[in-house]
């Protein structure tokens, strides 16, 4: 099969060719990058028509629960066609995807408009983070309306996150009194919507208190954007209360940054980044399997961070390595 | 003069040495920098002695004065030897260093054991971080005990700032209820101490209430060690409350960082951030100015911007310009 048939069958929203082009664009094989690198080209232009949402939630929360309720809400409700992907570091440590048991999402797995891709495997967090911006252009190309990438935020996989995507949410589930506790700080810079899961049953109280403590610390934070202040809002994935609010919210926000320019500014900076990322890693990557640069770059590492030796002399001397043939 | 004796006469706490060794390592002319970057590896072995504390605070918030009236008590009451550096990356556009004017702190800078250098001229932040990395490093080989870098915190660089010094404060003034609504969340996250100033006269029970409010928000957000839990602390630098608390404090977190082994992990860090940060640098900058690939630099990433070209394919015809000599 040749590629523009691929390339067609994927704009024609053909699941099984995205799948394969997804196994295309995820294989580390030459031949398989030029023919995917090719695919991806042609596919550009098709691309940019979803709104890219971001979602960070620890374990516990209720992620998967949410994401499948929030999504059936969009296939069903809204008749809109829902990808969901997710950038997790920590899956192939751990032996397990975030979302490699898609029975955790069986519903809307099983859904015609709806499309659950696991984290892609392998190694660096710039790794799956590359993959997972192309896996979202073939999701764009195949006309899926929202594509929500997911993250469990270990490590600064929600920056990567949030450098992929339109809007950023955190999904948080109640506490005890000290519930922000455990929010790592950094985190709280990147959302543009709070949403607090579990308000529901013995937990509503506590979920209404959340609630009241992450709207303080939101009005006491500058906002990341001059078009739209964040803001925290309850829901509940077991009885659906605000599941569809959560829909308005989104596209409220979306039209707040579309009005103010933001949004344009948003998607060229993320285009931008990925280009510079790719570019460095690229580069990086072949100036450490350079044979004179791998032979001497660990014990120059040690030296420097013994502070037996300066970084500006261990740089001097990896360029020498790398220069030298 | 041979650099051996140069390096000897700054090893000996020569000021005038120090200072020639500064212009040396903030000279760009090739000869230089390779005479920089021998007399650094010879310095290196001296270095790591000082605690290297940073200082955030946006301007307004009485910086100058702070660090004049705690650097004092530093030479005077402690008998220990301090440098002040900068890192302002604004201040080539702006036209000034924020400590370009030593008659801000007029009274350290006469000190003879005190030695204030403003932010290094030049360019982009990367540029402005490296060499202030290294003359903190010339400051260490001059035996100052601890070396204080200052930053109004513009773009990125409270992150360099944070990524070179053990220990990190924000220095924050009295405001009018919703005083944390100017301070940029990722600051927070980044902050070991949080110093409240203006703490006297009409400003004492604003100072007071900041303090409450700050002493709330470190204690919502997980902190950035394990170690030692960040605290607010009020402090004057008109009438001198507190100064000598903020260097008690500062002790108190390089022992508890010490006791746990996360001194010397923070330290390592530093070194090997500083030569990965100086690797990338360097490499990026010279693909960029290969001839080849300034040709087409600007198009393609204009392309990539406007969604005409995927990120990868740039890549790729950017690392092809590269390797064609």
């Amino acid at each position: 099969m040749s590629h523009p048939s691929l390339a067609n069958r994927v704009r024609q929203g053909d699941r099984a060719a995205l799948a394969k082009a997804i196994t295309l664009v995820e294989s580390t094989r030459p031949d398989h990058r030029m023919q995917a690198t090719a695919l991806l080209d042609e596919l550009t232009p098709d691309s940019g028509g979803a709104l890219r949402v971001g979602i960070s939630g620890t374990p516990g929360v209720g992620k998967s629960t949410f994401i499948e309720v929030f999504g059936l809400h969009l296939v069903n409700e809204q008749q809109l066609r829902v990808a969901v992907l997710a950038v997790d570091p920590s899956s192939t440590r751990h032996g397990g995807s975030i979302l490699g048991d898609k029975t955790r999402m069986a519903d809307l797995a099983r859904h015609g408009s709806a499309f659950i891709r696991p984290t892609p495997s392998g190694g660096t967090l710039g790794g799956v983070a590359r993959r997972t911006r192309e896996v979202l252009l073939l999701c764009e190309a195949a006309r899926y309306d929202v594509v929500l990438v997911e993250t469990v935020g270990v490590g600064q996989s929600e920056t990567a996150v949030a450098r992929m995507t339109d809007v950023f949410t955190l999904l948080v589930a109640p506490g005890g009194g000290d519930e922000l506790q455990g929010v790592k700080r950094g985190i709280m810079e990147l959302a543009d919507l709070v949403v607090v899961n579990k308000c529901d049953g013995n937990l509503e109280q506590a979920a209404r208190m959340t609630l009241g403590d992450y709207s303080s610390a939101l009005r006491l934070l500058r906002p990341r954007s001059t078009a739209w202040v964040p803001v925290a809002m309850p829901v509940s994935a077991l009885t659906g209360l605000g599941v569809a609010d959560v829909w308005d919210r989104l596209q409220e926000i979306r039209s707040a940054l579309e009005r103010s320019g933001e949004f344009a500014l948003r998607r060229a900076e993320q285009s931008r980044t990925w280009m510079w990322d790719e570019l460095s890693e690229r580069v990086l990557s072949q100036l450490r399997s350079h044979p004179g640069v791998a032979a001497v770059l660990a014990s120059l590492e040690h030296e420097v961070m013994t502070g037996t030796r300066s970084p500006g002399s261990a740089v001097d001397l990896l360029m020498q390595a790398w220069s030298a043939t």
